[in-house]
């Protein structure tokens, strides 16, 4: 199936839904130039300083983190319901220990616009380039936001990535339920 | 025109093509009860922390910046394109100055979530809970964003609200040309 350019905002909907079930894929590579994927529950999709921007929440104890800070880019995949089960496993191992490509049955591709891979089995994917980074600061967060994320502290960093290009499988849509 | 609760990502598409033209209008109220309106062309949407949440950014020296830090609520009211000389008074004039809800033309009308008002006139409307508040680090800030919008400095605090409720009038996406 071949993917084709859109623009950031015309799946929105459906990648807020995946968001919540089951996960999108969040994708970095470090300076040694090996890949790593985590699941994500979490982002926000809009425009900020005039550009389309795709924001994720990464905890400093997380090998993404590390990642994320030697080489500044990442991709958003979105994976249709066919794939909760490699949601899970990317959800569960840490790329410190394991290929989770692999384990979960998953295939980095080229993107067109970063030097990160997409997930080829994925219906939408978003490349992006970190232009900002910043912290969640308990100091100003509510009370029930605090008790229920971050009992551990391991606040998260927030990294907005301007989104360099979306592009989507023919069938994307259908395959997300829209 | 009958409004009509709505999802919150419902509108998403319609609401980020706004923000670009003719803009947003933000409302906020400040502990004296008075409310004021800004236009905004930056916001995201998406879920953080397991909650519906909308992001907007606000310079400190903006009077919408004081009001927010006394009463940590808000309102994105999305305009249809009839009210673009609107968006364009109230992203010109300071409600520290005059009574921009009077001079735009528009009327702030009770919420159904929070205690700031929506305003009647727009299609769309967002009602939030700020649950944290950042800031933006120019430490961490690409060359390009920080020449382009951060020639004097004044940087924008980033608000997170909890979306406790979004509503549409019954023809929104007809008005916003969806």
């Amino acid at each position: 199936m071949a993917r084709i350019p859109i623009d950031p905002t015309e799946l929105l909907r459906e990648t807020i839904a995946a968001l919540a079930d089951p996960g999108c894929l969040l994708v970095s590579k470090g300076s040694d130039g090996t890949p790593n994927v985590m699941t994500i529950g979490w982002a926000t999709f809009g425009v900020i300083w005039g550009l389309p921007i795709c924001t994720v929440y990464v905890r400093h104890s997380r090998h993404t983190w590390k990642l994320l800070e030697q080489h500044g880019e990442f991709t958003v995949n979105v994976p249709a319901a066919d794939l909760a089960q490699a949601a899970v496993t990317c959800g569960t191992l840490s790329g410190r220990d394991a290929d989770k490509f692999a384990e979960a049955g998953l295939t980095p591709v080229p993107a067109a616009q970063v030097d990160v891979p997409i997930i080829d089995e994925c219906v939408v994917h978003y490349e992006c380039s970190v232009v900002h980074r910043t912290n969640v600061d308990p100091m100003h967060l509510a009370g029930s936001v605090l008790d229920g994320c971050y009992s551990k502290g391991d606040f998260h960093a927030i990294y907005h990535g301007h989104i360099l290009g979306a592009q989507a499988h023919e069938n994307a849509r259908a395959r997300l339920g829209g």
